[in-house]
């Protein structure tokens, strides 16, 4: 599978997530419909649906029901999604755009984009627990577990703390990694493991994922990293040059821009040594990896 | 059972709540130091437990193990404790004070504070899907489900955003109702289900107790008013008068102290009807029932 291929696979498969969230999600009635209105907003329109789409490139390989990918999918979306939300808000990252448009709270309120990402959360473990889809109670624990794990003190709410005091805590180049490993690595990990879970992985199977999973969400940091430097805020659809501005610690102030390009081809080859047991099945994940680090938005 | 019984077992069950969540939140260490100790903050030292104590008192019911009504009514209480901290929060309620002492973003910081409240919803559901207290699958998934739908937006944040509408849609009656039925009351009436989730108790015995917890949720929430209106702020541990002071619809605003008494003798009156069937041995119901319109905090 080459580059614009993936690229494809990825948007139809946003098409079906965006479709699949639109009925997930309720509907804006009565008086809690500002608040729904708010998640809907901050939930759909937009976004590559990376996680949804590892859940999906990892499930495949054990032949996982494309509904049952599709629906953990989504709800780790949600998940993403109200993370966004929260990160944006002006006593975090203070950001008045996301995607191309305004953030949650600016388009909203304060208040109801607090709610909105609380609620998306609530929902997130709601549609993991749903028993429409045939996944078994045994399984839909264990998704629970992971992604409660991933989302929570040891995961992305820890990274953002991180990140939060990155500045105040001068980090180094292991911090980074730290920072970057809890703040988006666990949740694409998690991703990854999803669809070992539903497929019923064996053990050597499921490290070699996870383990690409964490070389994807390095490779995707450093990405961004990169196209913040260089990038064209049209196309990235939120500001640019904000970490330089701040004078923040990131991988290309650690590693200077050619030695972060150099451990993108680095991890590149690692992801492909990982996945090279699964012999020319996982290409759709190789090519993932491709697309990522090569990707200007 | 009488009052003073049951304060007492009220305040000996919320002791081992308390030592259950010390034990089950995260230790402060390392870069997301901060953050463990804002969840411990809102998490710990403090409350009446109420929620908890309703899914030990209705499992007793179905002789459920200790441990696991423990389990699962600390769960619950992390899923409330996140809720104090956001509601609190200068874009909500802009509460200083909270059990006596200052709410979570005054003794932190907002941004702390958020992720605090995210990172203990998220643990809310971690400890509902561990393995530890002998739990089955199917019962953690429909533990979490319920969760679930209790704090999202048909539930806690649903009943929040209604609240923050509330003087721009100056709510009647029947909307004060639907507030507090979704704000208070869902999380109180999942409470008396999870101990008939834990128990497998038969759908009589369950509609009984989810009923008997909807009258209590609406108790809770015109006692509390009450409170407001008369109380002592040294007493109940917040800003009092406040409601008032907001020109806020309460049950007081809508019904007049002395109908609002006489509505807790009404909702008395229906809940001892309630668990009748139960032939005396849902008696801590009953006088907790009595508790908790009679308490002056």
């Amino acid at each position: 599978m080459d580059g614009p291929a993936v690229e494809r696979a990825l948007r139809d498969h946003a098409a079906a997530v965006e479709t699949w969230l639109d009925e997930a999600l309720p509907r804006p009635e009565g008086a809690t419909a500002a608040l729904v209105r708010a998640m809907r907003y901050a939930a759909l329109g937009g976004g590559k649906r990376l996680r949804a789409f590892l859940v999906k490139a990892t499930g495949d390989l054990f032949e996982v029901p494309a509904e049952q990918s599709l629906a953990v999918g989504g709800a780790i979306e949600l998940l993403h999604a109200y993370s966004l939300v929260h990160d944006d808000l002006p006593a975090m990252d203070d950001a008045a755009m996301r995607r191309g448009r305004p953030s949650c709270h600016k388009a909203f309120d304060e208040a109801t984009a607090i709610l909105a990402g609380d609620a998306l959360q609530a929902l997130a473990f709601e549609l993991l627990a749903r028993g429409v889809t045939g996944i078994d109670d045994a399984t839909s624990r264990a998704l629970v577990l992971g992604l409660s794990r991933a989302g929570g003190p040891a995961g992305m709410c820890g990274g953002q703390m991180i990140d939060l005091e990155a500045e105040r805590l001068a980090l180094d180049l292991t911090g980074i990694r730290e920072l970057q490993a809890l703040k988006t690595g666990a949740l694409i990990r998690f991703s990854c493991e999803a669809g070992c879970l539903l497929g019923r992985a064996g053990d050597v199977d499921r490290q070699a994922l996870l383990a690409y999973g964490g070389r994807l969400g390095l490779a995707f940091q450093i990405s961004d990293d990169l196209l913040d430097l260089r990038g064209d805020a049209a196309l990235v659809g939120k500001d640019v040059g904000h970490d330089a501005g701040q004078g923040k610690a990131t991988f290309i102030t650690a590693l200077g821009p050619a030695g972060a390009e150099a451990e993108l081809r680095r991890l590149e080859a690692e992801a492909a040594g990982l996945l090279a047991g699964f012999a020319g099945r996982a290409n759709v994940l190789e090519a993932l990896f491709g697309f990522v680090i090569h990707r200007t938005h």
